[in-house]
């Protein structure tokens, strides 16, 4: 609950500094950030003198357990929102007994949430208000991840090593990517996940040369290899694995693993506060040049996880973000050869004051450790 | 492949109604109606003279294989979806050499698919164009759901209800509704389903009384009933259904049961072309306020399904409008007592010619045979 409090406060110092009269929340996940309220539909008025939690009856009881300490407006199913704003802002501050001005205040919406047709009909019924636009408000503090949410990934990140490990004891080769698919993620919700992060990625083979293969019904005899992507959700909070298990191994395929774990190696080291998110991706992408396969690496580095599976920011060749403690990130270098296959492996990463920790350095990723004869 | 040039060539005459010079369908789920394409991050264009698809190195490969017969352009990652238009756009029919003029041409974007951030980012390298919100443009086609369309939702249906009936089979008094979840998802994914429609409601005596119940560890021992909600995905095609089983059979929750049971008959039994959607629930609401229970059913009889498991249009107290053969929509009363529990019943319902066809009508709900000691 305090944590939430602690968040809000500083989305309301922003708020002043923006010098506006309040901001609408609507993207459900920074509702969720600041508030605890995992539901849908909702929206978070901040104001200079409190937060008031916008929602219908659907509702009610789930906001009660959730966040029992916050002023929330249910609303009649029959009202639409912007009713219920404008019963609620009234008159802006600075602004008093000027109702009827032609601007009655600064209301500030979130530019990456609200569609063009959900403005028109959120200032229906506030035509004197002057919608702003803002960006990355909420989601540049939800960058920086506190205690709470380093423990939920911690956990995320446990349930997806530990159902990977289950998957790779019960590989036969009749089985199917979809098999595995639905083996490894009915796993992850049997440990504790109440979801998975993302549409796994199993894939074998030359499939693994898409970076977003969909599973299909091939099986694993005769494959060469098998790339895993694939996390779990703990409370909202996303883990992002990658892992290739090596089926039949090879020195093209020992050759290219080498050189992604190496450039993921190298990367991780150089992770710390100070550091700027492109050197990162910099350090991996030269290793992967320097040993011929420069352009089958045709994605960033990383990305941050939190409540989405891709936060901002990017290990990307320009993402300029000077690197914080208490980020977390994947590194993920990748070789993509078509008609071959290909190979990524994928870490989360804690960014800590001195440098950074792996949080998920229980998963074995040594080629050695990934042959897995069938 | 034949169906969705059909489908956009629809889309291309509502665009010349309109007076537009292009659209740009953005929503994913419209794209994928009109393509075939099951990936996101990518739009179509629909022009006078043909349809593009733009999207990004990622989706190359499986764009070839969804949509072989459709023009794509593959933008490099480091080009905007803006400047990629501006090359594709060029003069609009009607304005041929006046490249410049202040105003290009019309075009039109779905304003509640696209973000203010997006309408920003996309006009940036087409300034003179002007951007046209319009609503509802391809959703309305898609209200009318094809013979192909009326297959996938029908298979759907069928996995929902043989994993339905698995479930009812291995249910123990020890069970939680947690793992009830999960035994119900596994359990449709084995059966050919590649998702969940939505995260299944399971919930248990008094917690069925809440309308979006999360599955909690509470155990099935001495509950008085079972409410299920859930439903299968088939090639983006969902189904949505719910069940009560009756563990512990009482008088008052055989009324309650028989008054939703009744009400969703007469619902059923009225629907045909020509109908008006509050009609229907008109009907259901009506036997439900009767019985005395008018104040605890408090949302609407039912909701189109298809790509998304809420569409238009509603079965609403002000939803005027008219059913159609091909619509599909779920009917779904319910009786909800705070701290008692709740009863809802929902099947999928087809508008034929000249009545209706209930799509779930194999899955069992008389209230004998709901009855399940464990």
């Amino acid at each position: 609950m305090k944590n939430f409090l602690e968040r809000r406060n500083k989305i309301r110092r922003i708020v002043k500094s923006q010098k506006l009269d309040a901001l609408l929340v609507t993207n459900p996940l920074n509702v969720r950030y600041l508030t605890g309220f995992s539901g849908t539909a909702s929206s978070l008025l901040v104001k200079p003198d409190g937060d008031i939690l916008l929602s219908d009856p659907r509702f009610t009881i789930q906001i009660e357990e959730e966040c029992p300490d916050l002023d929330a407006v249910i609303r009649p199913r029959s009202e639409s929102t912007s009713k219920t704003l404008a019963k609620l802002l009234g008159s802006p501050s600075g602004a008093k007994g000027q109702k009827h001005s032609p601007t009655a205040g600064k209301l500030g919406i979130e530019a990456d949430s609200v569609t063009i047709g959900q403005q028109e009909r959120l200032f229906q019924h506030i035509p004197h208000w002057q919608s702003v636009p803002t960006k990355n408000v909420v989601e540049e503090l939800r960058q920086i991840k506190d205690k709470d949410e380093i423990a939920k990934i911690r956990r995320a990140v446990g349930i997806a090593g530990q159902a990977f490990q289950y998957v790779r004891e019960n590989l036969q080769p009749s089985l199917s990517e979809i098999d595995i698919c639905i083996m490894l993620e009915h796993k992850m919700r049997l440990l504790g996940a109440e979801e998975k992060s993302f549409p796994s990625i199993i894939a074998a083979g030359p499939r693994a040369a898409l970076p977003h293969a969909n599973p299909t019904p091939q099986i694993l005899k005769n494959q060469s290899h098998l790339l895993f992507d694939w996390g779990a959700v703990i409370e909202g909070y996303m883990s992002d694995l990658t892992r290739v298990l090596i089926l039949s191994p090879n020195k093209k395929l020992q050759k290219v693993y080498e050189t992604v774990l190496q450039a993921q190696a190298a990367a991780i080291a150089a992770i710390k506060p100070g550091m700027i998110c492109e050197e990162i991706d910099a350090i991996a992408r030269n290793i992967i040049a320097d040993a011929g396969f420069g352009k089958h690496f045709g994605h960033g580095l990383g990305h941050g996880i939190g409540l989405r599976v891709h936060e901002e920011p990017r290990f990307a060749p320009s993402d300029k973000t000077e690197l914080k403690a208490g980020m977390i990130l994947t590194v993920e270098p990748g070789i993509y050869l078509k008609g071959w296959g290909g190979v990524r492996i994928e870490d989360d990463v804690l960014v800590t004051k001195t440098g950074c920790e792996v949080l998920s350095r229980d998963v074995p990723k040594a080629f050695d450790d990934m042959c897995s004869m069938l």
